[in-house]
């Protein structure tokens, strides 16, 4: 490090054009991983190497859950075992219960949920040890489950409601929708929220994610790693896309408007939401499947507030392509999900909380092997201000 | 980014023998920081530009505090407002004041204060919006306030004891003594403790700096990019040293264990607490200072025990130095506080919690610096893993 160190000083005192310094850590390879893969030019995104796509159609988000966190698909057995364990643990402990019952009710559902991980902390006496493997992943198991039952929790008191137990018999998708409304959920519902939890389960290096190893890198709980990573995702450069998409659609109102619309932001330079990502160089592979299940869904469910706004969504589409189908601008998972969304009854602002539900899965992934396979993360600065400035007393200031 | 990515899939066919994986980003200058420097060959910490010496010999914590936050020492007028608004903001919210009366009795105190800085953000409605500086940094003043309030009303209440309010009358230091205690905290202990607190106010880049800027870097509010930074503290590799000084110093017992002790680490590989520093190749200036205001706090209140203590320490720096004064490892910041903390009556499980109140101070710094001037961290990850690996149905696995 003495090393390093000399080289930035170095730099500085040869005012060096070329500075060391890499803004946002762009082009750096922070870590080896073998979770998942996104290939941009091809749309493709893979967990523990197969395809989103093949899971989405064939998988359930238990079995996604278990395939992220042990790196190999379960045996009849293993699953039988594992579901129990998952459903068992979605019960949260009475202090949590009882904390959430009194959270703020204007308190954003986000710091809802960073709040209640931290509290579960509070009743695990040796989350601190991260020795043992197995724990790890027995705790992992354990803060999936429990963020949906804090989410659900939080918004039924939010409305001054009791919170609803899990039922066993249930999935963890027609769980989440269960305990959010007391209502049993119908099957199309629960099928689509469930691809849905898959297909946000992971997405490689990004800023929670990496926030999430930063802490872990510590050895730090796994609890204060995903409240990190839940507060990351939480700052407006990173979640929350597909709240924005749903008020864009809501905003241009009909399907007539979508030229206008593109126009005046194209000659402003003002953002499409859901458009364009910074790896998909095509159309988004979860924003293809999620289109597919939109589709079954508004025939079945949608009125006729649902099919405009879809109608204007599609026309959106087609608007980008026709004018902007050279700059490889298309749209991504966040374009469709804010309609899912919509439609199955979750409210606006709960949105990035649902990705998060979804995504602790791939969290909870990176700690494990953060922590298995350990570095501190102690990058350098480059310092930029002045030295040897005197202390005043402040008579003479 | 596609060229980045392009660099990896390239280097990944090509079993490239050079990775350009950076473990632990070592080496990586990550940001541009004007808060802190450290020169490690000449033992030198500077706060904005500042010898740290001088500032613990003639300023406080709240006027460090409002160096770190504006970049310059205050004029009297400043001070006097900052002051007032700094006493003002030590009251915490009552919904935050009833939950940490809730808290289990065996919550970990980081824990409770990640909590406790988690559930302040659900009674700052507008937290999550960053755009102004001028509120920015008043946040950050009531967010250094509070997190005092929070652990001293933490720790009372796992004693069954009422939160004591805080004076204005007292400095923050002597706040938190009297906070703790419920006894007017003589002047002695006050001035020690506020040297502790600044000393240990900001220390550029580190896992707990660098989590709260990444975390920060998605825009994310000052509750959100603190609490992360707790949880990283939180991590045995990173807080915690001078708890296990403390441990150390009790479990060799006397001057006179000192040698055997020394020599068996030494044999065995083990390790010696509290001595050795990443970037200080000479002693810890923290070191230095923190023993001199130790020796005056045993001459005042040392009893046999303290000063048994104490000289166990001196006698293992010596020892230490003697066998490994060649290899550049001398006693660190950690290697006297835990002596300190202790004939100040802070119980050990709080040490860890003592630096997070003070150092963030420094994260605050660094919140609003990466606010104010910001880039999303988003490094590549180099996939490890397989791919194509086929989805078998369940009965063939």
């Amino acid at each position: 490090m003495v090393k390093n160190n000399n080289v930035i000083i170095q730099a500085e005192k040869q005012g060096s054009a070329e500075s060391l310094y890499k803004p946002g850590l762009e082009g750096v390879v922070a870590t080896r991983s073998n979770i998942s893969y996104v290939d941009g030019e091809q749309g493709l995104l893979e967990y523990r190497g197969i395809a989103v796509r093949e899971l989405v159609e064939h998988s359930t988000f238990e079995e996604t859950v278990y395939l992220l966190l042990y790196n190999h698909l379960p045996s009849v057995r293993e699953m039988k075992q594992f579901s129990t364990l998952f459903a068992k643990q979605r019960m949260l402990p009475q202090s949590v219960r009882h904390a959430i019952s009194t959270f703020p009710v204007g308190m954003h559902p986000m710091v809802a949920l960073q709040s209640g991980i931290s509290l579960l902390q509070g009743e695990d006496y040796y989350a601190d040890d991260v020795s043992s493997q197995l724990h790890n992943i027995r705790r992992c198991i354990s803060l999936i489950a429990k963020v949906t039952a804090i989410m659900a929790a939080f918004e039924r008191a939010r409305h001054s409601e009791e919170p609803m137990p899990a039922q066993s018999k249930y999935s963890h998708a027609a769980n989440f929708l269960f305990m959010l409304t007391g209502e049993p959920p119908d099957e199309l519902a629960t099928e689509i929220f469930d691809k849905l939890l898959i297909m946000h389960a992971e997405h490689t290096m990004n800023a929670s994610t990496f926030a999430c190893r930063v802490i872990a890198s510590t050895k730090s709980s796994v609890y204060s790693s995903v409240s990190g990573a839940v507060g990351a995702l939480a700052g407006p450069l990173h979640g929350g896309a597909n709240e924005r998409v749903l008020r864009m659609l809501f905003s241009i109102g009909h399907p007539d408007n979508v030229d206008s619309f593109v126009e005046d932001r194209l000659a402003t330079g003002a953002k499409i939401m859901g458009v364009g990502h910074r790896i998909y160089k095509v159309k988004d592979p979860r924003a293809i499947i999620l289109q597919e299940y939109l589709e079954k869904l508004i025939a079945v469910r949608g009125g006729e507030e649902a099919q405009n706004l879809y109608a204007t969504a599609k026309r959106l589409e087609e608007a980008v392509e026709a004018k902007l189908g050279g700059k490889k601008i298309y749209p991504n998972v966040d374009f469709y999900s804010g309609i899912v969304l919509d439609l199955l009854g979750v409210p606006m602002d709960l949105f990035t909380t649902v990705f998060a539900l979804s995504r602790v899965a791939g969290w909870c992934a990176h700690w494990l092997e953060q922590v298995a396979a350990n570095r501190l993360f102690r990058p350098q600065q480059e310092y930029s201000g002045d030295h040897q400035r005197p202390y005043t007393p402040i008579d003479r200031r």
